[in-house]
């Protein structure tokens, strides 16, 4: 596998039907991953291939606003860790009675059990003051890096590695944590480890905390709150209903 | 291929490596397209994949904030067209000289030649007041929205469908024309149509707009700043320098 995909200059042709299912079982098969992490440390050419994944994301006026702090340090970590603790008790409280229990339970990082931490952040001001596409809606530099984060999320789930989301964390002391200059946005750190295996459903629907929305009920037809029911084959059923 | 992935449980195992390689596959073949949309409708069976795909997107407490007009009709095509329009006039006085006429020579939607417009919004009230992991940070719902149109983006590539994301776009007048509610927030209007084949870079690269920033620039180890060279081989080189 080239770490260079620009010297492989893709083909853009149709894919095949196993090359399709593949691109289908990496997305539903990507987790957010919590536990379980391997010691195994994550090769630098695995590293490298997921980053540059990450890279080939589209940006708006291909800005390219991500950069990636790659945390290995231990005593890093524990600090990160603190301040995960800190914001979850302070989340914790917004919960009551068996919720409160379940809330608890429930393991939502792998800071020091992971190889690797992976802080992803949007440089804002990358590409000057007028960047194309971005005049009207400001925030796309943030969604192209979030764009930039699903990449590397699916690469990972392809090479076999972990991915967790670390999302109760105080951005401002992070970024002092890392030295992350004050223009630049965090938007995500994440945790990555091999794992001998990945879960079939998100643990939050394992754990019962939320169930899946029926896809059907998140598509709207022409306009605001026309569902359409689809059937097994795929065709639309009460479309205009 | 399944409608429904969770009638066909996932192993949970080891990608092969041709399996591997079709998801970098995708991820590097992915492209923002905004011509040559062949007139061929997309198939219900297909659309329901690619939005299924989408729905498998992360979401911060699993929330799954994201809702999907999906646009067929010519009218409202022509009417998002207009508003596109206004909003594009708007941003060309950004840009002068040679810079302003190669503005105005890239072509940056297909509203009109797309067979399927898709609009992805963030329903920032769905699941209550207290979502799971939500209380530090409240933009995750926003950042797991953009996950499943990277989800939307990487399956439609891999169903030769190319996908155009048109962020020059006045949000509230696009609500008003879609009926979509105040309280929910539009992050994305897609253009979708089968393609023949796909660029082999990004346009605004091809063009001279902007070139790809080297990924090793964008790497940083333990903190901020701290870059580290990648050889050929993926060994970093200098890291710590």
């Amino acid at each position: 596998m080239s770490l260079q995909p620009d010297n492989n200059l893709p083909n853009g042709g149709p894919f095949s039907d196993p090359e399709r299912a593949a691109v289908y079982r990496a997305i539903f098969e990507r987790r957010d991953v919590r536990r379980n992490f391997l010691r195994a440390p994550i090769a630098d050419a695995a590293l490298s291939r997921i980053l540059t994944a990450a890279h080939h994301a589209g940006s708006v006026g291909f800005m390219q606003p991500w950069d990636f702090v790659v945390v290995r340090e231990e005593a890093t970590k524990r600090t990160v860790k603190q301040l995960f603790q800190e914001s979850n008790a302070q989340a914790a409280v917004h919960y009551e009675g068996v919720r409160a229990t379940l809330y608890r339970s429930l393991k939502l990082e792998g800071i020091e059990e992971a190889p690797i931490n992976i802080c992803v952040t949007c440089s804002r001001q990358r590409g000057g003051r007028h960047v194309l596409g971005r005049s009207t809606v400001r925030d796309t530099d943030i969604y192209s890096t979030c764009c930039a984060i699903q990449n590397l999320w699916l690469a990972a789930r392809a090479e076999g590695i972990g991915v967790g989301w670390v999302s109760i964390l105080d951005h401002g002391a992070l970024k002092r944590v890392l030295g992350i200059p004050r223009p630049v946005k965090v938007l995500a750190y994440l945790c990555l480890g091999y794992v001998s295996d990945f879960a079939t459903q998100p643990e939050l629907e394992t754990a019962g905390w939320r169930a899946r929305i029926p896809v059907e009920q998140l598509i709207h037809h022409e306009s605001w709150g026309n569902k359409a029911v689809f059937t097994s084959d795929g065709q639309p059923n009460g479309k205009g209903s």
